[in-house]
């Protein structure tokens, strides 16, 4: 496995961040900010939280790029999502969104639905229940496709390659699914990623961690979008094994969180290269 | 001690939550959430937040109980709580209070006087000056019972024993006020629980922590919800003391606090039915 | 070095708070606000989180201190921010801003400009960026001095101590400016304070920990705010240097958060006078 695609290696998407100090403006959850924000520095990167509508535009304006999260909006927050949105894509910056819980209520569905149509985003990255629903377009009313309502598996592997790479190309976004296995995706290119540990389910907000560290990513590596975000997907798996390593008798799932943010903290691009478990489809 | 009441064990009350992994909504405060998250997940449960109005109708229906916490009210987050307990309410699922800070200032005993009258409760769960502003409609207008505003201690429990239990019956809600000796009652009876340790004071939010874990329990058991309750309250204070053992030269209430949720993460049933403290009075 | 100032010590301004426990009113951001609660029981103060308007003048009239953080403003914390300092204000209650992010935002820079306008501010605490945008009154309209622009160093420090103590002059406020060199000064008197690891801003959140903490050791000190102010922040500085004494292979910035709050709950008064590091200018 472990293809080379792109110019760098991982190692390099890694390194990238860690020497340009990317400041990332998010707009997130307030359940788990405390973690994308260690998170973000731990990788090498500096962020923002902002979510004030009259806030977010000068905000964003500083920041390399944007990570707007769902899970906890509220209505004014909804707003700043738009205008920071907005700008950002004026400014070329990339915009990453998680859907947190779309498919859960009308709200959260129907702004992740209108942030696609409204915004260019660079990638969108959740869960397959919540990208299903983006992809049918509300789930509820049109029905749901059992063999792509299914957890990724090696069994259905070919049909949830083929998916992503589909919606990625209708909508112009890298598609990223986590879970056991995970996919990143152009319309063209999947990387199918086997790091992480099932642990990690059982700690609020990886995945918002993960939103935030991979923003990061995308902002330190302009020319190399796809790549840059598996890597990310790699480092958190990797991280989510490494952490693990570390976990003695006694401990659970409250300290398992910090090892996991201390082991992007020290992750070389050496470890990395070597420890990202992928192949390209 | 420890006589048994109902048909089922502590051991049990714990096991239904591993085995039932109950969806929690909670309308928590932005302090404490995290950890409310992690802990929902460490006892086995599932934890959402979601506080905008027109979002928790919805997210409140695709769970099983709901948790209201008043720690950091917002006025939208107050019509938040109403719509998300009149229609768990409608839809049979357990609803808990706790009134942070009721008494501390008006909206927050007003608020909670409120979701106490529109609402039913199947829980108040509190700190006794909490519990005792509402049993007393306000406090600073119609004065205190000063035996009733003191902590709950050996000397004045079979006082408290009975304000609590009078509590219970007029609201119809279990009430349960943790301090050094909690108390967790309906009208008939009450756990008398000398579970946890002094230094959980020194870490915010543990109340709101068990607040969540309770809702989890409740849930879970919902032919014993006294004893579920009770449960919870003894878990927590269990998970006090042997994080506690587990505290090196140095630790603090940080770590202390990651200690708590790693032990209720490994908590086993056999485990708490061995190291719960109670008696029924 | 540590030459005395005032008629207590070090130690003396710690043990105030652990003796006298103060109740620190808290409007701060949503993504440090679980570790500046944290901190405050940790130091042996009490944190009260609230922003609602409705809501803080009740609560900071039960408090000793009120502590203003910028960090996640909304429009409705705002008005918080106003009403609840003006009770303060009117109480003799020390009053703390904290210019989270003033110059990188208009909203931020003009929310604190009106702040200081309106309140009587006991301490504006911020990094030298922050500091320097309030004191040329917003910045980019009026130029920057590339002097003041600078980090504190030991080569620009006569020129620093300066600007802080003018600028406590023009205020009225006590200024404290961390950074690598921390300088805490009133018109007449600036501690300059070398205590402190460069790691610590790998953590988010230690400034708006600080000034918590900072808080609660003004109420407890009212006769010493200048005094207290820089002992809080050797303590903030100490902590630092001693929880990264206790970081082992592996750990990283999540750990070290743990840590430093965890060194506060340990310090003692004898500890502070001794590894203080500060001199009078």
């Amino acid at each position: 496995m472990n293809e080379r695609k792109g110019d760098l290696t991982m190692k390099e998407y890694l390194e990238q961040v860690r020497k340009t100090v990317p400041l990332v403006h998010n707009i997130t959850n307030y359940v788990t900010v405390n973690d994308v924000a260690n998170i973000i520095l731990a990788c090498g990167g500096s962020p923002i939280m902002s979510d004030e509508a009259e806030d977010v535009e000068d905000i964003t304006s500083i920041c390399g790029g944007l990570n707007i999260n769902i899970g906890t909006l509220h209505k004014t927050s909804i707003e700043g999502m738009f205008r920071a949105g907005k700008r950002a894509n004026e400014l070329g910056h990339p915009v990453l969104l998680d859907p947190v819980g779309a498919g859960a209520s009308s709200l959260r569905t129907n702004t992740a639905l209108n942030l696609m149509k409204e915004l260019e985003l660079t990638v969108i990255r959740g869960n397959i229940s919540e990208i299903k629903t983006l992809a049918l377009g509300g789930g509820t009313t049109r029905g749901v496709d059992a063999d792509v309502a299914d957890a990724v598996t090696e069994e259905n592997l070919d049909k949830s390659v083929k998916f992503v790479k589909q919606f990625a190309s209708e909508t112009g976004s890298i598609i990223a699914v986590t879970g056991a296995i995970d996919l990143v995706a152009n319309a063209d290119t999947c990387y199918v990623i086997r790091n992480g540990r099932l642990e990690m389910g059982k700690i609020t907000g990886t995945g918002c961690q993960l939103s935030g560290m991979m923003t990061a990513y995308l902002v330190a590596n302009p020319e190399h979008l796809l790549e840059a975000a598996a890597a990310s997907v790699c480092a958190m798996g990797l991280a989510g094994e490494m952490g693990f390593e570390r976990m003695q008798e006694g401990d659970g799932n409250s300290t398992y969180r910090n090892r996991i943010i201390d082991a992007i903290y020290n992750l070389r691009g050496e470890e990395l290269e070597r420890g990202a478990k992928y192949e390209l489809r």
